[in-house]
């Protein structure tokens, strides 16, 4: 039976994970191959310095002490034998929308898979309270088996939204581009008992501009927002551009 | 006089930091955040879940406990009174070439910085061994005037490997596009004394596609690269393909 491997940020416990894993059960052999503790704005982030530890905790299920990437690596060259036909990563607590995408393990661990060549989508519920998993592990068993048919360019995955909204609420799907984040100023400055400086990054839930054809505005408008998204981030256009500066060295 | 704004990702102690502010110091009013140890392959992450220090060690240099995009925020948000001219990560210790950056700390400084609004070079020397930093900082003071002068697309930041030879080597400079990272299969599994098994991911020094206007090209050729690099990674033309699957739901 074809193997489908699935990782979240969110770590073991995200109960996200195990109603993906049921809906996904119905289109192969899933293996989940996850952090054991939350590891949410792990961006693409690799553990290099020191040893990954791996303890398989029920039947088909995996936890590590790494990074939603390094579980893409556990898993694919570690733990199966064989090359997953597909990457599930999520279901994430929270939206990934817009620039924030940069910041995102969920995100990362379709962007490891896609450089180990294996399809992946990654998919968030878009909020971080009440989020509605069985909604979007539906949604993920239909898309899935979308992708298991039709195949996805080797540089490319699919970055999923799902609102938060119920099935009756839903407006469809809609195929979008990556919208801007409005960024706030959100450093918080303190002090501790002992009278020093700390500082807290602030951790309000992004806003985005809503201009037609983005991410933001599908799930404004309660649909599902598919974003196709490639690993080549030259901007194209600045090429020649930068060649007109003549920059000269030595 | 205008404020110039150093991080890295390979901390405080490393050699390329001093020699890069020594070369900007002559371009405006250099402020160093850079994390007090190693973050190399930190990619984009946030320090969301713990509070952030901040230490001033001599003037102008404070170091801090986050990720070289905290280091960002802290910089703009906490230290400096006004919104620095320009941002320049690096010099970072190796290559940040083809599909590798989206593991760098280093890069996700300047993606930090040009989320908000400042525009940024990331530089590397293109070897972990005797990096002969200081070719790469007078660059970095060449080309730091050239932004200056000429500006960056709001979206838009560069991407600089500096290859590891001597100045009259240098074959001078390319703008170049990112290139594909050739994969290595590369986990490592050992056995601890406890009989327990672990993994490292590998470190081998990246390869490419040695392919006519990549980034991985041009420093093989000794020319210095620099790859325009934009925040937007959805894959346009796959959104009508995407739409032509005609996916529905409910």
């Amino acid at each position: 039976m074809a193997k489908i491997l699935v990782t979240n940020d969110d770590g073991v416990h995200s109960p996200g994970l195990e109603v993906l894993r049921k809906h996904l059960k119905k289109l192969g052999d899933v293996i989940v191959v996850v952090p054991e503790r939350e590891m949410s704005t792990a961006s693409h982030s690799l553990t290099l310095r020191s040893p990954l530890r791996v303890s398989r905790i029920k039947k088909g299920i995996f936890i590590t002490s790494g990074t939603p990437s390094d579980c893409i690596n556990i898993g694919t060259l570690g733990i199966l034998k064989e090359k997953p036909v597909l990457v599930v990563s999520g279901i994430n607590r929270g939206p990934n929308l817009g620039d924030d995408i940069t910041y995102s393990g969920t995100v990362a661990a379709s962007i490891e898979s896609t450089l180990r060549g294996i399809p992946s989508f990654a998919i968030s519920v878009a909020s971080f309270k009440n989020c509605r998993f069985n909604l979007a592990a539906k949604f993920a068993f239909i898309l899935a088996r979308y992708i298991l048919k039709n195949g996805l360019p080797s540089h490319t995955f699919l970055n999923v939204n799902v609102p938060n909204v119920s099935i009756r609420s839903i407006q469809g799907v809609e195929i979008t581009h990556q919208g801007k984040r409005i960024y706030k100023e959100n450093l918080v400055k303190r002090t501790d008992p002992r009278g020093r400086t700390y500082y807290w990054l602030g951790g309000d839930e992004p806003t985005g501009e809503i201009e037609e054809g983005t991410d933001f505005a599908a799930v404004a408008r309660k649909k599902i927002s598919i974003t196709p998204v490639q690993l080549d981030l030259t901007d194209y256009k600045m090429i020649d551009k930068l060649r007109n500066w003549h920059i000269k060295f030595p």
